[in-house]
Parts: structure tokens; sequence; C-alpha cells
């Protein structure tokens, strides 16, 4: 998916939201264990209920590798499930030297069709290349994260008077471009907002952190939009297990529509 | 795999010598590519020939990954294969926010028997401890690297006058101990192996780079070996990529013999 086409998106559905498929086999509703394939029965309900108020979903493979292969196919039946209608998020943090990081690339973007891949930036420039040499395909590389351990590293000052972070955020946006490249940016993070906007402008974050780890969204909004809006927030708890009998689903939908709604409002400012 | 016992299978094998199955299947002799799962047919040939002058596999997540869900098989069937004869890695450069690093470590350490895997410090300590919680399990985080990124941000002074990979050493040993932790050295960086034995007496490095991105295994076990010898060092391309034809298996095994021969020399002297 394109740049434009992603800002088309947003502008028609009035939504910014990206809905995390972070699914847990010990927490979706018991009914479904009896399905043959109990997360992608769970993921393709959250998906039918949600689709209209959201652009993106994001898949965190780590829930799926945890249940061996049976979880790699939940996971390639749930990407191809979503199908063009949605930007997809292959939350994997991978990264690894060039050779590796090209694998890594083949993995989510040819094997499976991820348009995007979330990678860590620590081993430099050729692990992250790899991942900007597909056409219409993305790299959304760590920046400054949402947990309390982003202060170990990436919140060190270096001796160029900038944090860890913030070179990571000016070197990695060399290397790329605003039409293949994005940052992950903590909704916790928000007292950084205005100064991160500041070293990339015309990027777009991946922002999680709202709902269950508590990041506010009508501060990220306000701080980080920029004109082609520029933000997709993410939230994963909140969303898909706001509701744990029958009518998860619709439970997943209320909450989802309540961002949405909460986004058009910030959309008309922009 | 406890490092009493690691280091006793160092001892009587006279070989702290790591195999790496990075197996492409662009790369694998072509009348491999009959077989039902080709990778599978290749890594058990390897690990036939290679079983006596080793003491590790690594496997390189990516390379089967790479395959689909028919990747993740094959990754599966070798570490079992493999069995508790020998130190298992699963090069997966992994590192999330805590619950998702928490289902990280049950992909590798539950659904898979892996003894280790290698994880990526950027995200900080509640990225790192979920992987130390498994009794006899591992996690080697990334030190410095061995390709030409890791001078980006690895190699950054800070402002506390140190590298961020000397802080990252300092920081996580502090997280784990010498018997569930390890660190990864690229071979490539010899110069910096004095110093990183001083900040890191006890711990194991994982040492990929020797072989096809040109390290010197005189120079890095001279420099880093300790009273636990303290080293796995890895090849993958130069042993398994050592014959490209029907005796692929017997050539990478006069590879991996010829390192292991060097390495019971510098052993002696231990």
């Amino acid at each position: 998916m394109t740049r434009q086409q992603l800002v088309q998106l947003i502008r028609e559905r009035q939504s910014y939201l990206c809905v995390g498929l972070d699914t847990d086999i010990e927490k979706i509703p018991q009914h479904l264990l009896q399905e043959e394939d109990p997360v992608f029965a769970f993921n393709k309900a959250i998906i039918d209920a949600t689709r209209d108020v959201c652009v993106a979903y994001k898949i965190n493979t780590a829930f799926y590798e945890a249940l061996g292969v049976k979880g790699w196919i939940a996971l390639d039946k749930t990407v191809r499930y979503i199908g063009n209608s949605h930007f997809t998020i292959a939350d994997a943090k991978r990264g690894d030297i060039g050779n590796t990081s090209d694998q890594y690339a083949k993995a989510f973007f040819e094997a499976m069709p991820f348009d995007s891949v979330t990678v860590a930036p620590y081993m430099g420039e050729d692990s992250v290349k790899p991942f900007l040499q597909h056409a219409g395909k993305w790299a959304i590389v760590l920046g400054l994260t949402s947990n309390k351990g982003a202060s170990d590293f990436e919140l060190q000052p270096l001796q160029s008077d900038e944090h860890l972070y913030e070179k990571v955020l000016t070197s990695v946006s060399n290397w790329g471009s605003p039409d293949n490249l994005m940052f992950v940016i903590g909704a916790t993070q928000a007292e950084q907002f205005v100064q991160i906007r500041k070293l990339t402008p015309h990027h777009f974050y991946l922002v999680p952190g709202v709902g269950a780890q508590g990041g506010s969204l009508k501060e990220i909004s306000e701080k980080a939009m920029n004109e082609d809006i520029g933000l997709l927030v993410n939230a994963s708890r909140a969303i898909i297990y706001a509701g744990k009998g029958e009518d998860f689903a619709e439970q997943a939908y209320k909450v989802a529509k309540e961002y949405q709604v909460e986004m058009a409002g910030y959309l008309v400012k922009n």
C-alpha cells in the first residue's frame, strides 16, 4: 500500500485506528476453543466487526509463534483474510545483518502479503535497508517505545547531545523516505512528541500504548498529527478483549467505534 | 542446558564450535530439491556429519520464516533432530515489551525445545527479562555485532563516557547471571575484545563473523577465553556451503573439523 492510498483510506474512514491482533489463546472466549483454528476464528470475528472503523491491523507475531507451527498457520490465514482493504503490519521487531534481514523481508513481504514489518534498529543501516527495497512495502522502525525499559537505552544521552532515540530517528530517516519508512513512537511518551515531530516532520508514526498501557489519544493527536495525518494509533487488548462472552466481537466493535468517533473529531481540525 | 553441562561438553569434544544452520533453499545442492523437505534433509546431513566436532547449532530463523509455514515446520524438525547432545540457539533477534517477550520465550523454550534465543536489547529491561525466567534456558543478548552497521548506534559514545554497547553489556549483565545470559560479540570486532572481557569477565560470548565475514579465530580465542572457556564461535556459510555437490556434508565436516582442531590447540593453553 502506498502512502497516498493510506492517507486516502484514513480520510474516507475518518479513522487512523490500528487494531492490534495480539491474540492469546488463553484469553479468547471459551466457546471458540472447539473451533478447528480458535485463533483464526477469533481474528476473523474481530476483523469482520471492526473493518469499517479502522484502517490497519497489526499482528503481533509473538503470540502466533508461541503456538508453534499451528500459530504460524493462523498468522498466515489472518493476514490473507484481511486482504487489501487495510494496511497490514507484522509486528515482529525483526533486524539482523544484511543477508539475514533480506530473508525476514522475504518472509513478510513475499511468503506473506504484509504491507509492513516493525524493525529493531540496534544493528544499524544494513539491518534496516533490506526492508526498504520492496515497492509498496514499509519498514516501521522502533524509535521511542511505550515500555518502562525505554529509559534503559533509548533515552540515554549521547555525547552528540541528543538521546539515542533521536539519533535513531535522524539516522534512519536518511535511509528511507516518508514513503517507505515509519517509526514506532509509544503513546506513553507524549511529552516527547513535539520534539519527535520536529525531527521527522513528514513520517507516519505507529503509536502503540493507548488503552491498556495508558497513553492519551487526545494528546498524541494534538501534538503529532501532520499535514497527511501521519499517525496510526494502535489499540490491542482494549479492543480485542473488551468482551469475554459470545458477543466479544460486538464489544470489540463498540470500543473501536468510540476510538474512531474521537479520531473523526481530531481529523476535522486537520 | 546448564553452564556446567556446556563447559563439560566443550572440554570433552575439545571444541567450542557452533555450526550455523543459515539454510537457504537457493544455495543447497540441487539433488536435495527432490526431497519432501529439502531444508530439513540438508540440515540432517550437516548435523550427522558435524555432530562430533561441534558443541552447538545456531538456527537462523529468518531463513526458515522466508519459506512460510513449510519453513517453520523445517525449523521445528531441525531443533528436535539435534536433541540434547548440543546447545541449541534460535538466532531470532527477538525483543518486545514484557508481555510480548513472554510469548517469544514460550515460542522458543516451550513450543520448541531450544536452549537459547538471541535477543535485541533496544527496548530495555522488560524486553529481555522474560527470556531469563526459564530454568536451563538462556538469553543471548546483542552486545557488539559483526556488521558494518554496528557503527551507527552500538559504537556511539554516550555522555557517561562509554559506548552504547558497553552500557548494554553492563546493564544487561545485571539483569541475569553468567548462568542464563550470554552476549553476541562479533568476531570482526577483535580490537574491542579485551575491554569487553573486562566488563563481563564470566559470561559466555556467542561469536559470529568467523569465516565468510572475516574474523580471526586465533585472535578471539587469545583475547576472550576465560576460566570456563566462555566462547561459542559460530561459522555458518563457511561450513554448510563448503561443498556444492553430493558430498556437501563431507566437505562441511572437513571445514568443521579444521576449526575443531584449531580450537583444541587453544584449549590446551586454558
